[in-house]
């Protein structure tokens, strides 16, 4: 009987799933629904790694051998390949749009101005709120979960909290083109955010392609490849982009994951060069000029004093408390938005976008107005930026309601202008004394009231172009003082600019050594690397004194529940045991009446069941944990269902169809069949399923008592999603040290896994073997020992 | 009786071991030594982060308060700051000490080959071999373990294996001055090996100074802020090594380590560049035109074309061929060494080191003399490189053994040179044609053949600027042909030597972000990091083919027994069980007789023992481990032995002296005391030891029947040393997810802490009460409860 077992192809699958042993030979007792549990009370779905990595491991191992094993290497390689080509391709299609928008954009006004300045701005307002409009009528109306930064959701799904909707494919769509109108539009935030989570969405599509990527912990794999692949893309910084995938992701982080993060940035990085390459040959309109989030500043100061560490420090701790400032601020502002104001619908939301939208244009274009114009510097020989700039051009010294030719506006320099060419006259040396400090204070407190005012608009936006605007600006004012102060020639006030942004940035966001790098990549100097280091420990340590990061809060506003890295400290003075609350723990018997199992799906939201069985001698074992979505498919499929209540295997190979284990993987962002759409004839209530074959044998277990300190450390450190607390142990059967686990590799690896169902039936007599030696005093619950017991 | 636990200071401590319970109300037995255990079976020490978790946080507890946290957590910042400013110092002093000598030596040798070249060569040859021997004396007299690059080691120690010796302040010591003589001597090794762990070690002499760093989890720490402070100093690459420490450590990684690590690379930065600003004034001899290891190419090439490509991915696959074939030879070479050579004692070391010195002065010497000078490129215009280059100077174009004027010496450019400025003439651009194809060809096979062979001598060395040295010459050769081949002007060979460097440290070292980041710090030009990066995927991929990375082959040849990042394959198919074999587990009661633990102690080399404990219902359990050094403590002290087999608390606060919980600390670097440098009496042996307060209550536990896949994660994850294989639990309490862990701080947070004597019987009657709601259905081994249970 047990030879029939393995002779049939798809029942191999069956005895892969049971190889790992989980019952003892013994009795199975029908009743047993007595137990109770608890988990995921609030419906938060949650990834749940290690029970399906078992799973897909148990699928692998039915494929038989190595090959299947390369092959799908192979395959998760080629995605890697695939996500960084098309974020490569996708982030450089928005720029060209973006860049082409704006420039277009700004190229006709100017030549408006000339002739009328209320008509240009009336011009102005329009051609923004028709590209705000558009962007956040496509949110709205088409993929509502575009809106914001996507970053907090990202955080999320890599942590462990599957957020709805965030890997759609719609989704990635929205956020292109809605991107593209509201960043175009001129609204205060950044087009970066798409492309990171741009690059996270696209393996969707290819999931569709090959149904290669079932299990959790592949697609995190992937959203992590497409979150590094995202922040390569948007900043041209390689290496930022693993970095920050790295410092979001350090609770699983595998050196194989880097391994693969870093070929797809590689990749992304080729790809865009290559594009931009080709847009050199004015390809690509006005795309080329800007293009990019890079600001190169080689050319920037050579060398720096001691004694200027100390308003570059001050940089730092302005950054920090701006930074936290802005964090509170935009937590308030959401908080509001999403109790008052974006209850009300779509219609309000889209009034909110286009009123900002004119708000915006109207201080963008009014305030420089307001502003004198300054006379132009005189021009020395070595001095080559030219002053008035020419229209149609980008660059510094903006002509802007000047009445002398050799004037410029230098408040219409930073704000009538797009973000990056802003920030390039920022961050641009050689300019001395271009900006006057009040011009830089009103630019200041305007733009960082409409970064916190836009924040949360149901617009996709990214955050670090803002930041690098505030940053900048309050950088450069520091800069402005520190070179009148010193009176030396050899400061300028381009690097406290970029200083200053790294000091927001780092205030606001709390990430280190990603934002380090990709500081340095995006103005491809190494040379201020230490100073950049310094300011962001001051800014992140002034920020952590008031509150958590701006993605942290904004997760925590999304009801994300996201685990820290560090155990909150009065967890030392807590058990697992206290940790569970009250809550009965619902289990299952391993052989289960269907209508019991309908009863306990609709009684409780719970994700996972322990199933419990009885050995020989009558004593209860915890033989697994059950997952709600496995049950759900189970009694969708009905194809399990058994009459008896005696477990399956006794009944022989007649049954022995489980066409595909593929439906047992989770659907992409959807929250799959739910009880309710399942129907049941009374028939079908009467039926038994025979859980053994579906339960994950060995869930992670803690005693009672341990302090929950050690039990968030397992949880998170594993990505665990279910955990169970038992008693205390009553023995020990042996000790496991890091000898033990030091194994060579046999060589006869293939052999074995070619006869694998000999190998069981070999295992196991070796098992008894053992066993014998011992005095039988092991007991070992094993399933392959339950299909002999029931063979007699 | 139990208020008067809590009115002792020193028992305090005692109690706040106990606070967490570890064992229900029940009597005590005093037998029980009759199970078994097994652990570190033969001898190697590991550390153990969990269990030293566990004992130093109690410690921390019994201090009261926050405050105490805030001062540990800011002597932690104090430390860092002080390795950073150590390490850069050290780095510097090694740095202008090595270029001093080897710029005197040359300077000599250039001075008396004007005269005669016998006598040149004699004396370089005396020179080399007199600084050669310097070293290996130092190394073999005074720090055997300073020999090597230390790297093998630091990773151990990283992973989880304390190697002895490595910690030591003397080491240090030997480093410093055993790599001046060895890389100022000539030998095909480089001097970064030193700072790396020369920065791990200084923490020791910090614990002298301070007993702050107790627990293994503080001194892993340390060392990871030194390994990434050394390779910052080492490389001036701030970022490169933090990523460096990440790689090699991502199994215990922490975010909060990652922020300080950062911090210890920023000051190595600021220090570093502080001492590079004053020897610009000419205070430090030679070092300034050498100097760090850095070769700044920021006048390379500027583009490059896409069939350009297919030769770098060429440099990619040989950097993979030779960095496997070097891991092979020098694994062979160092295993020879170990089996026959370096067992005949020290003499043979010094004979070995002198020899092969001996042998690279006469190859270095000879056999530029063997090859034709190379008439002078014509000079044009833009052309600023002299040619021949004055002597006394630094830079291409050697003038040695030409006859002519206008001449040079192509392979005594590189191999007549010091490596920095070998390297520096390989990486140069705008000297095409310089070296021939006969020339590189014969360096990179002497060269090759030499670093194979000092490979693993008794003096400190440093792979690094080897593995440069041999990359970028064979890069160098494929840039020729490439050059050649394509026959456009703006193809650099100097780049095509950096992706050759890239690739054969990609290809021996198998780092790939670190290294990355390593090499675009070194070069200070990040146009080439999409090019560096392919290069170094292709060469590992190339690479790991053939064998493991030249740390982890070389760990394995001194017996570090690392684990690996992945799980083995066919651990999926053994269980828990089956990982801990046949050994017996040694158990000890919770009342032990002193006689029973030393003989225990004496039959067996394990460093961990179960306790088991027997409730009032006769039920055994498990409550908890005892580490052997805890317990050879207490035999040393004595203090804690007491007349009776009753646990400790019920005799009253008579005996309640516990001196000071620090020696309980791990000595660093040592073995500590050994059972039998312990004298007992025979009225000793009758007493009775109560281990309740001294044990890990709660050690992770994993069921008999888990894969030994899931169980090698948690342990690795986790950085377990000791791990209990349980029976199958029998019910499940509860089931702990994400939310139960998502606690949000409490506001009496400060209160609690405050009045912990009070919370402890505040938390003992919660528990009464909710277990009084439950029916009395669950069970709470309690310690507390335990005390009650004796006062009675």
């Amino acid at each position: 009987m047990l030879s029939n077992l393995f002779e049939n192809g798809t029942e191999s699958a069956r005895v892969a799933w049971s190889q790992l042993p989980h019952s003892d030979e013994g009795e199975l007792d029908g009743a047993g629904l007595l137990s109770t549990t608890t988990s995921d009370r609030n419906g938060v779905e949650s990834l749940d790694y290690e029970v399906i990595e078992n799973y897909a491991y148990r699928e692998e191992q039915a494929q038989r051998g190595k090959l299947f094993v390369i092959f799908n290497a192979g395959v998760k390689w080629f995605f890697a390949l695939l996500i960084g080509i098309g974020t490569g391709l996708a982030a450089v299609f928005i720029n060209i749009s973006v860049e082409n928008f704006a420039g277009w954009k700004f190229a006709l006004i100017f030549n408006i101005i000339q002739k009328s300045y209320l008509a240009g701005c009336l011009i102005y307002i329009l051609i923004n709120l028709a590209l705000v409009f558009s962007s956040v009528y496509i949110i709205t109306q088409f993929a509502p979960a575009a809106a914001g930064s996507g970053i907090p959701e990202i955080k999320g799904y890599l942590n462990g909290v599957d957020v709805h909707g965030i890997l759609l494919f719609r989704t990635l769509i929205g956020k292109i083109f809605g991107s593209i109108g509201s960043v175009g539009g001129g609204l205060a935030l950044g087009k970066e955010g798409l492309p990171i989570e741009g690059g996270s969405t696209k393996y969707h599509l290819s999931s569709r392609w090959l149904q290669g990527f079932k299990s959790d912990r592949d697609r995190r794999d992937l959203v992590t490849c497409g979150c590094a692949a995202g922040v390569a893309a948007a900043f041209r910084a390689p290496v930022g982009g693993v970095l920050f995938a790295l410092e979001e992701v350090t609770s699983w982080w595998r050196s194989q994951l880097m391994w693969r993060v870093f070929f797809t940035s590689a990749i992304v990085a080729v790809v865009v060069r290559m594009a931009m390459g080709w847009c050199k040959s004015e390809n690509c309109g006005h795309f080329g000029s800007g293009g990019f989030i890079i600001w190169d500043i080689s050319d920037g100061q050579e060398d720096y004093s001691f004694e200027e560490l100390l308003p570059m420090a001050l940089i730092g701790v302005i950054g920090g408390l701006l930074g936290a400032l802005f964090n509170q601020l935009t937590t308030y502002v959401t908080r509001w938005r999403r109790n008052y104001l974006h209850k009300k619908g779509n219609r309000v939301k889209i009034y909110e976008a286009c009123l900002i939208s004119v708000l915006t244009s109207v201080i963008s274009f009014g305030l420089p107005l307001l502003r004198n114009c300054t006379p132009c510097p005189d021009s020395d020989p070595g001095f080559e930026i030219e002053c008035p700039r020419a229209p149609g051009v980008d660059g510094n010294y903006v002509n802007f309601y000047c009445s002398k030719d050799k004037e410029y506006n230098d408040l219409a320099t930073i704000f009538f202008n797009t973000q990056d060419d802003a920030i390039r006259n920022l961050f641009s040396a050689k300019t001395i004394h271009e900006f006057s400090a009040r011009s830089l204070l009103t630019f200041l407190v305007m733009f960082y009231t409409l970064a916190v005012v836009t924040f949360g608009t149901a617009v996709p936006a990214g955050q670090f172009v803002p930041g690098i605007m505030i940053g900048s600006t309050y950088g450069r004012l520091v800069g402005i003082f520190t070179v009148n102060h010193y009176k030396k020639l050899n400061i300028e006030e381009g690097t406290y600019a970029l200083l200053g942004a790294a000091s927001f940035l780092g205030g606001s966001m709390r990430m280190t050594v990603s934002l380090c790098v990709i500081m340095v990549e995006i103005t491809n100097n190494l040379k201020f690397l230490p100073l950049i280091m310094l300011v962001l420990l001051i800014s992140k340590a002034v920020g952590d004194v008031f509150n958590e990061g701006l993605y942290d809060e904004q997760a925590r506003l999304k009801g994300i529940p996201l685990l820290e890295s560090r155990p909150k400290y009065e967890m030392r003075k807590r058990t697992a045991r206290e940790a569970c609350g009250n809550q009965k723990v619902l289990s299952l018997p391993r052989v289960v009446k269907v209508a019991d199992v309908v009863s306990i799906l609709r009684s409780n939201e719970h994700n996972g069941f322990p199933v419990i069985d009885h050995t020989r001698n009558g004593e209860r074992l915890v033989i697994g944990l059950m997952l709600r979505s496995h049950l759900l498919v189970l009694l969708h499929s009905k194809i399990d269902f058994q009459h008896s209540p005696i477990p399956c295997h006794s009944t022989g190979g007649s049954r022995a169809i489980r066409p595909n284990f593929s439906e047992f993987a989770k659907p992409v962002s959807s929250k799959g069949i739910s009880i309710d759409d399942i129907y049941l004839s009374s028939d079908d209530l009467e039926m038994y399923i025979d859980l053994a074959p579906f339960l994950n044998p060995s869930p992670y277990v803690v005693p009672e008592d341990m302090s929950l300190t050690k039990v968030y450390n397992l949880f998170r450190q594993l990505g665990l999603r279910h955990l169970f607390v038992v008693p205390r142990a009553s023995r020990v059967m042996g000790v496991i040290t890091r000898k033990d686990l030091l194994i060579e590799e046999e060589t006869e690896n293939s052999a074995t896994m070619e006869l694998q169902s000999t190998s069981v039936r070999g295992q196991r007599h070796e098992r008894r073997r053992s066993a014998a030696e011992n005095g039988g005093d092991l007991e070992r619950p094993l399933l392959n020992g339950l299909l002999v017991q029931h063979q007699r």
